[in-house]
Protein backbone atom coordinates (compact mmCIF):
# COMPACT_ATOMS: atom_id res chain seq x y z
CA UNK A 1 0.00 0.00 0.00
CA UNK A 2 1.66 3.31 -1.01
CA UNK A 3 -1.53 5.49 -1.41
CA UNK A 4 -4.41 5.69 0.71
CA UNK A 5 -7.27 4.71 -1.12
CA UNK A 6 -9.59 6.60 0.89
CA UNK A 7 -7.94 10.17 -0.17
CA UNK A 8 -5.28 8.94 -2.95
CA UNK A 9 -2.27 10.62 -0.53
CA UNK A 10 0.69 9.46 -0.13
CA UNK A 11 1.19 10.18 3.18
CA UNK A 12 0.27 6.63 5.20
CA UNK A 13 1.90 6.10 8.26
CA UNK A 14 2.07 2.88 10.58
CA UNK A 15 0.72 3.33 14.15
CA UNK A 16 -1.58 2.61 16.76
CA UNK A 17 -4.42 4.23 16.67
CA UNK A 18 -6.05 5.63 19.36
CA UNK A 19 -8.27 2.99 21.73
CA UNK A 20 -6.30 0.48 19.71
CA UNK A 21 -3.25 -2.01 20.52
CA UNK A 22 -1.63 -2.91 17.21
CA UNK A 23 -0.36 -1.17 14.63
CA UNK A 24 -2.31 -0.24 11.91
CA UNK A 25 -1.23 1.71 8.03
CA UNK A 26 -3.12 5.11 8.90
CA UNK A 27 -3.48 8.35 6.42
CA UNK A 28 -2.13 11.32 7.98
CA UNK A 29 -4.10 13.50 5.39
CA UNK A 30 -7.61 11.89 5.97
CA UNK A 31 -7.08 9.94 8.92
CA UNK A 32 -8.69 6.24 7.41
CA UNK A 33 -7.42 3.49 9.38
CA UNK A 34 -6.61 0.54 6.51
CA UNK A 35 -7.11 -2.38 8.04
CA UNK A 36 -5.94 -5.68 7.00
CA UNK A 37 -7.49 -9.24 8.29
CA UNK A 38 -6.27 -13.12 7.31
CA UNK A 39 -7.81 -14.54 4.77
CA UNK A 40 -10.11 -17.78 4.47
CA UNK A 41 -8.84 -20.79 2.35
CA UNK A 42 -11.83 -23.17 2.00
CA UNK A 43 -11.92 -26.70 0.39
CA UNK A 44 -12.44 -30.19 0.53
CA UNK A 45 -10.80 -33.29 0.28
CA UNK A 46 -13.06 -35.70 -1.94
CA UNK A 47 -13.56 -38.89 -0.89
CA UNK A 48 -13.95 -42.54 -3.76
CA UNK A 49 -13.98 -45.55 -1.43
CA UNK A 50 -10.66 -46.25 0.12
CA UNK A 51 -9.67 -42.99 -1.56
CA UNK A 52 -9.03 -39.62 -1.97
CA UNK A 53 -8.73 -37.09 -4.85
CA UNK A 54 -6.35 -34.71 -5.09
CA UNK A 55 -5.11 -31.83 -7.87
CA UNK A 56 -1.46 -31.27 -8.98
CA UNK A 57 -1.15 -27.39 -9.34
CA UNK A 58 -0.75 -25.43 -12.39
CA UNK A 59 0.04 -22.18 -10.71
CA UNK A 60 2.48 -20.68 -8.16
CA UNK A 61 3.18 -21.20 -5.54
CA UNK A 62 4.15 -24.75 -5.32
CA UNK A 63 3.49 -25.11 -9.12
CA UNK A 64 3.79 -29.06 -10.32
CA UNK A 65 3.05 -30.28 -6.24
CA UNK A 66 -0.43 -31.93 -4.76
CA UNK A 67 -3.19 -30.26 -3.44
CA UNK A 68 -6.41 -30.81 -1.61
CA UNK A 69 -8.50 -29.19 -3.82
CA UNK A 70 -9.03 -25.43 -1.98
CA UNK A 71 -8.95 -21.91 -2.47
CA UNK A 72 -9.81 -18.30 -1.03
CA UNK A 73 -13.60 -17.51 0.48
CA UNK A 74 -15.12 -14.80 -1.83
CA UNK A 75 -18.05 -12.51 -0.93
CA UNK A 76 -21.64 -13.50 -1.14
CA UNK A 77 -20.84 -17.14 -0.17
CA UNK A 78 -20.75 -19.65 2.90
CA UNK A 79 -17.71 -21.59 4.03
CA UNK A 80 -19.95 -24.34 2.72
CA UNK A 81 -20.51 -23.11 -0.79
CA UNK A 82 -16.83 -21.49 -1.37
CA UNK A 83 -15.09 -25.49 -0.91
CA UNK A 84 -18.01 -26.19 -3.27
CA UNK A 85 -16.79 -24.47 -5.57
CA UNK A 86 -13.38 -24.70 -5.21
CA UNK A 87 -13.63 -28.43 -5.88
CA UNK A 88 -15.46 -27.57 -9.44
CA UNK A 89 -12.90 -25.23 -10.32
CA UNK A 90 -10.06 -27.40 -9.66
CA UNK A 91 -10.88 -30.70 -9.95
CA UNK A 92 -14.66 -30.57 -11.88
CA UNK A 93 -15.88 -32.87 -9.32
CA UNK A 94 -19.35 -32.88 -7.59
CA UNK A 95 -19.02 -33.72 -4.07
CA UNK A 96 -21.10 -33.95 -0.81
CA UNK A 97 -20.44 -32.42 2.05
CA UNK A 98 -19.84 -35.01 5.21
CA UNK A 99 -18.36 -32.85 8.15
CA UNK A 100 -15.81 -30.15 8.86
CA UNK A 101 -12.58 -32.01 9.06
CA UNK A 102 -10.01 -29.37 9.89
CA UNK A 103 -9.22 -25.79 10.48
CA UNK A 104 -5.19 -24.93 10.43
CA UNK A 105 -4.15 -21.76 10.77
CA UNK A 106 -0.72 -19.73 9.20
CA UNK A 107 -0.39 -16.47 11.24
CA UNK A 108 2.49 -15.64 9.25
CA UNK A 109 0.76 -15.30 6.06
CA UNK A 110 -2.63 -14.78 7.30
CA UNK A 111 -4.18 -17.58 5.94
CA UNK A 112 -7.27 -20.05 8.03
CA UNK A 113 -7.74 -23.35 5.97
CA UNK A 114 -10.98 -24.95 6.70
CA UNK A 115 -11.28 -28.50 5.20
CA UNK A 116 -14.41 -30.78 4.53
CA UNK A 117 -14.91 -34.32 4.12
CA UNK A 118 -16.66 -34.66 1.26
CA UNK A 119 -18.11 -37.79 -0.80
CA UNK A 120 -17.44 -37.52 -4.49
CA UNK A 121 -20.81 -38.45 -6.09
CA UNK A 122 -19.35 -40.03 -8.97
CA UNK A 123 -15.44 -40.85 -9.80
CA UNK A 124 -15.81 -38.37 -12.67
CA UNK A 125 -13.31 -35.67 -12.54
CA UNK A 126 -10.91 -33.80 -14.86
CA UNK A 127 -8.34 -30.76 -14.03
CA UNK A 128 -9.32 -27.11 -13.99
CA UNK A 129 -7.58 -24.53 -15.31
CA UNK A 130 -5.40 -24.15 -12.14
CA UNK A 131 -4.59 -27.80 -12.08
CA UNK A 132 -2.43 -30.37 -14.42
CA UNK A 133 -3.43 -33.72 -13.34
CA UNK A 134 -5.90 -34.69 -10.72
CA UNK A 135 -6.07 -38.03 -9.26
CA UNK A 136 -7.53 -40.40 -6.62
CA UNK A 137 -5.08 -41.75 -4.52
CA UNK A 138 -4.82 -44.74 -1.69
CA UNK A 139 -3.18 -44.39 1.32
CA UNK A 140 0.23 -45.92 0.33
CA UNK A 141 -0.33 -43.84 -3.15
CA UNK A 142 -0.03 -40.58 -1.46
CA UNK A 143 2.79 -38.08 -2.49
CA UNK A 144 3.57 -37.41 0.71
CA UNK A 145 6.99 -35.61 -0.25
CA UNK A 146 5.17 -33.80 -3.36
CA UNK A 147 2.52 -32.07 -1.24
CA UNK A 148 2.05 -28.17 -1.82
CA UNK A 149 1.54 -27.11 1.52
CA UNK A 150 1.15 -27.81 4.91
CA UNK A 151 -2.21 -28.02 5.52
CA UNK A 152 -2.78 -30.69 2.68
CA UNK A 153 -0.55 -32.58 5.03
CA UNK A 154 -1.92 -32.02 8.11
CA UNK A 155 -5.47 -33.00 6.89
CA UNK A 156 -4.43 -35.95 5.39
CA UNK A 157 -2.80 -37.47 7.95
CA UNK A 158 -5.26 -36.66 10.43
CA UNK A 159 -8.05 -38.68 7.52
CA UNK A 160 -5.46 -41.73 7.58
CA UNK A 161 -5.73 -41.68 11.22
CA UNK A 162 -9.26 -41.18 11.70
CA UNK A 163 -10.48 -43.71 9.40
CA UNK A 164 -8.20 -46.96 10.66
CA UNK A 165 -9.89 -45.55 14.12
CA UNK A 166 -13.39 -45.01 12.96
CA UNK A 167 -13.38 -41.39 14.07
CA UNK A 168 -15.52 -38.41 12.86
CA UNK A 169 -13.75 -35.37 14.60
CA UNK A 170 -12.33 -32.05 13.76
CA UNK A 171 -8.66 -30.71 14.14
CA UNK A 172 -7.54 -27.65 14.72
CA UNK A 173 -3.69 -27.01 13.80
CA UNK A 174 -1.35 -24.49 12.21
CA UNK A 175 2.39 -23.66 11.44
CA UNK A 176 4.12 -20.66 12.98
CA UNK A 177 7.61 -19.49 11.98
CA UNK A 178 9.82 -17.18 13.59
CA UNK A 179 11.56 -13.70 11.79
CA UNK A 180 14.29 -15.86 10.43
CA UNK A 181 11.24 -18.00 8.82
CA UNK A 182 12.10 -20.90 10.53
CA UNK A 183 8.86 -22.92 11.70
CA UNK A 184 8.68 -23.35 15.36
CA UNK A 185 5.34 -26.00 15.55
CA UNK B 1 -12.25 2.62 -2.78
CA UNK B 2 -11.64 6.23 -4.51
CA UNK B 3 -8.66 5.53 -5.29
CA UNK B 4 -5.85 2.86 -6.41
CA UNK B 5 -3.85 2.42 -3.34
CA UNK B 6 -0.75 0.72 -5.36
CA UNK B 7 -0.37 3.93 -7.67
CA UNK B 8 -2.64 7.01 -6.37
CA UNK B 9 -4.97 7.08 -9.42
CA UNK B 10 -8.46 7.40 -9.73
CA UNK B 11 -9.06 5.49 -12.61
CA UNK B 12 -10.51 2.68 -10.90
CA UNK B 13 -12.92 0.07 -12.62
CA UNK B 14 -15.15 -2.53 -12.04
CA UNK B 15 -14.25 -5.51 -13.80
CA UNK B 16 -13.68 -8.88 -14.32
CA UNK B 17 -10.28 -9.55 -14.91
CA UNK B 18 -8.80 -12.09 -17.44
CA UNK B 19 -8.91 -15.70 -15.88
CA UNK B 20 -11.09 -14.63 -13.27
CA UNK B 21 -14.73 -15.15 -13.37
CA UNK B 22 -15.77 -12.17 -11.67
CA UNK B 23 -15.80 -8.70 -10.70
CA UNK B 24 -12.96 -7.06 -8.92
CA UNK B 25 -11.85 -3.35 -8.73
CA UNK B 26 -9.12 -3.04 -10.92
CA UNK B 27 -6.96 -0.18 -11.82
CA UNK B 28 -7.25 1.31 -15.18
CA UNK B 29 -3.79 2.77 -14.72
CA UNK B 30 -1.39 0.12 -13.22
CA UNK B 31 -3.63 -3.07 -13.61
CA UNK B 32 -3.18 -3.81 -10.08
CA UNK B 33 -6.45 -6.18 -8.71
CA UNK B 34 -7.86 -5.44 -5.57
CA UNK B 35 -8.82 -8.20 -4.29
CA UNK B 36 -11.48 -8.17 -1.18
CA UNK B 37 -12.33 -11.57 0.90
CA UNK B 38 -14.42 -12.05 3.76
CA UNK B 39 -12.94 -11.61 7.43
CA UNK B 40 -13.24 -14.30 10.16
CA UNK B 41 -14.72 -13.24 13.33
CA UNK B 42 -13.22 -15.69 16.61
CA UNK B 43 -14.89 -16.18 19.38
CA UNK B 44 -15.73 -18.17 22.63
CA UNK B 45 -18.71 -18.60 24.48
CA UNK B 46 -17.31 -19.24 28.03
CA UNK B 47 -18.95 -21.86 30.19
CA UNK B 48 -19.44 -21.97 33.93
CA UNK B 49 -21.63 -24.69 35.45
CA UNK B 50 -24.69 -24.51 33.81
CA UNK B 51 -24.29 -20.91 33.13
CA UNK B 52 -22.48 -19.56 30.16
CA UNK B 53 -20.86 -16.10 29.94
CA UNK B 54 -22.04 -12.85 27.49
CA UNK B 55 -21.00 -9.55 26.71
CA UNK B 56 -23.22 -6.45 26.38
CA UNK B 57 -21.71 -4.22 23.67
CA UNK B 58 -20.64 -0.75 24.50
CA UNK B 59 -20.15 0.38 20.91
CA UNK B 60 -21.75 0.17 17.56
CA UNK B 61 -23.32 -1.79 15.82
CA UNK B 62 -25.97 -3.28 18.23
CA UNK B 63 -24.80 -1.33 21.53
CA UNK B 64 -26.57 -2.41 24.17
CA UNK B 65 -27.41 -5.45 22.64
CA UNK B 66 -25.49 -9.14 24.10
CA UNK B 67 -23.18 -11.02 22.39
CA UNK B 68 -20.40 -14.22 22.46
CA UNK B 69 -17.41 -12.17 23.32
CA UNK B 70 -15.71 -12.09 19.63
CA UNK B 71 -14.29 -9.86 17.18
CA UNK B 72 -11.55 -9.78 14.00
CA UNK B 73 -8.91 -12.01 13.98
CA UNK B 74 -6.02 -10.26 13.60
CA UNK B 75 -3.02 -11.09 11.61
CA UNK B 76 0.01 -13.46 13.11
CA UNK B 77 -2.51 -15.64 15.63
CA UNK B 78 -4.27 -18.44 15.35
CA UNK B 79 -7.82 -18.63 15.28
CA UNK B 80 -7.52 -20.04 18.82
CA UNK B 81 -5.43 -17.06 19.93
CA UNK B 82 -7.68 -14.86 18.33
CA UNK B 83 -10.76 -16.41 20.21
CA UNK B 84 -9.09 -16.15 23.26
CA UNK B 85 -7.56 -12.28 23.08
CA UNK B 86 -11.24 -11.50 22.13
CA UNK B 87 -12.61 -13.32 25.62
CA UNK B 88 -10.24 -11.26 27.62
CA UNK B 89 -10.47 -7.88 25.26
CA UNK B 90 -14.34 -8.17 25.97
CA UNK B 91 -14.87 -9.75 29.64
CA UNK B 92 -11.48 -9.90 31.00
CA UNK B 93 -11.91 -13.49 31.48
CA UNK B 94 -9.46 -16.36 30.79
CA UNK B 95 -10.75 -19.50 29.51
CA UNK B 96 -9.52 -23.21 28.23
CA UNK B 97 -10.86 -24.02 24.70
CA UNK B 98 -12.79 -27.30 25.03
CA UNK B 99 -13.62 -27.64 21.18
CA UNK B 100 -14.90 -25.94 17.96
CA UNK B 101 -18.39 -25.18 18.38
CA UNK B 102 -20.21 -23.60 14.97
CA UNK B 103 -18.66 -21.89 12.30
CA UNK B 104 -21.72 -19.53 10.88
CA UNK B 105 -21.41 -17.67 8.07
CA UNK B 106 -23.10 -14.06 6.56
CA UNK B 107 -22.41 -14.06 3.05
CA UNK B 108 -23.98 -10.67 2.59
CA UNK B 109 -21.18 -8.87 4.77
CA UNK B 110 -18.45 -11.17 4.15
CA UNK B 111 -18.25 -12.30 7.27
CA UNK B 112 -17.20 -15.60 9.20
CA UNK B 113 -18.19 -17.07 12.84
CA UNK B 114 -15.77 -19.34 14.22
CA UNK B 115 -17.66 -19.77 18.11
CA UNK B 116 -15.43 -22.01 20.40
CA UNK B 117 -17.03 -23.61 23.34
CA UNK B 118 -14.30 -22.78 26.48
CA UNK B 119 -14.27 -23.26 29.73
CA UNK B 120 -13.90 -20.25 32.68
CA UNK B 121 -10.64 -21.06 34.64
CA UNK B 122 -12.28 -18.98 37.55
CA UNK B 123 -15.90 -17.26 37.42
CA UNK B 124 -13.97 -13.78 37.41
CA UNK B 125 -14.73 -11.16 34.93
CA UNK B 126 -15.31 -7.60 34.01
CA UNK B 127 -16.20 -5.59 31.45
CA UNK B 128 -13.72 -4.87 28.95
CA UNK B 129 -13.68 -1.48 27.21
CA UNK B 130 -15.98 -2.64 24.26
CA UNK B 131 -18.40 -3.72 26.90
CA UNK B 132 -21.07 -2.15 29.51
CA UNK B 133 -21.18 -5.31 31.46
CA UNK B 134 -20.36 -8.90 31.65
CA UNK B 135 -22.61 -11.51 33.04
CA UNK B 136 -23.58 -14.98 33.39
CA UNK B 137 -26.29 -16.82 32.22
CA UNK B 138 -28.45 -19.63 32.99
CA UNK B 139 -30.33 -21.26 29.99
CA UNK B 140 -33.85 -19.66 31.35
CA UNK B 141 -32.10 -16.38 31.64
CA UNK B 142 -30.95 -15.79 28.24
CA UNK B 143 -31.82 -12.77 26.55
CA UNK B 144 -33.27 -14.16 23.62
CA UNK B 145 -34.75 -10.67 22.33
CA UNK B 146 -31.99 -8.20 22.86
CA UNK B 147 -29.03 -10.78 21.23
CA UNK B 148 -27.05 -8.65 19.32
CA UNK B 149 -26.58 -10.52 16.35
CA UNK B 150 -27.72 -14.01 14.59
CA UNK B 151 -24.51 -16.02 14.84
CA UNK B 152 -25.31 -15.80 18.68
CA UNK B 153 -28.47 -16.66 18.75
CA UNK B 154 -27.23 -19.59 16.72
CA UNK B 155 -24.63 -20.68 18.88
CA UNK B 156 -26.75 -20.26 22.34
CA UNK B 157 -29.51 -22.59 21.04
CA UNK B 158 -27.21 -25.01 19.35
CA UNK B 159 -24.82 -24.92 22.67
CA UNK B 160 -28.06 -25.56 25.23
CA UNK B 161 -29.42 -28.43 22.78
CA UNK B 162 -26.06 -30.24 22.63
CA UNK B 163 -26.13 -30.08 26.55
CA UNK B 164 -29.26 -31.34 26.84
CA UNK B 165 -28.88 -34.13 24.74
CA UNK B 166 -24.96 -34.70 25.99
CA UNK B 167 -23.28 -34.27 22.12
CA UNK B 168 -20.79 -32.60 20.98
CA UNK B 169 -20.48 -31.55 17.72
CA UNK B 170 -19.75 -28.51 15.24
CA UNK B 171 -22.84 -26.71 13.92
CA UNK B 172 -22.69 -25.34 10.20
CA UNK B 173 -24.65 -22.51 9.88
CA UNK B 174 -25.53 -19.09 8.36
CA UNK B 175 -27.71 -16.58 7.54
CA UNK B 176 -28.46 -15.00 3.37
CA UNK B 177 -30.49 -11.89 2.49
CA UNK B 178 -31.96 -11.24 -0.87
CA UNK B 179 -31.15 -7.68 -2.43
CA UNK B 180 -33.71 -5.97 -0.63
CA UNK B 181 -32.67 -6.89 2.94
CA UNK B 182 -34.48 -9.97 3.69
CA UNK B 183 -33.58 -13.14 5.48
CA UNK B 184 -33.90 -15.63 3.01
CA UNK B 185 -32.79 -18.61 5.05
Amino acid sequence: MNFCSHCGSDQLEERIPDGDDRLRIVCRNCHTVHYSNPKIVAGCLPIWEDQVLLCRRSIPPRKGYWNIPSGYLEHAETVEEGALREVWEEARARVEILQLHAIFSIPHIGQVYLHFLAQLTEPDFSPGPESLEVQLFREAEIPWDQLAFSSSRFSLKHYWNDRRAGLRQVHLGGTQYDLLGNPIR
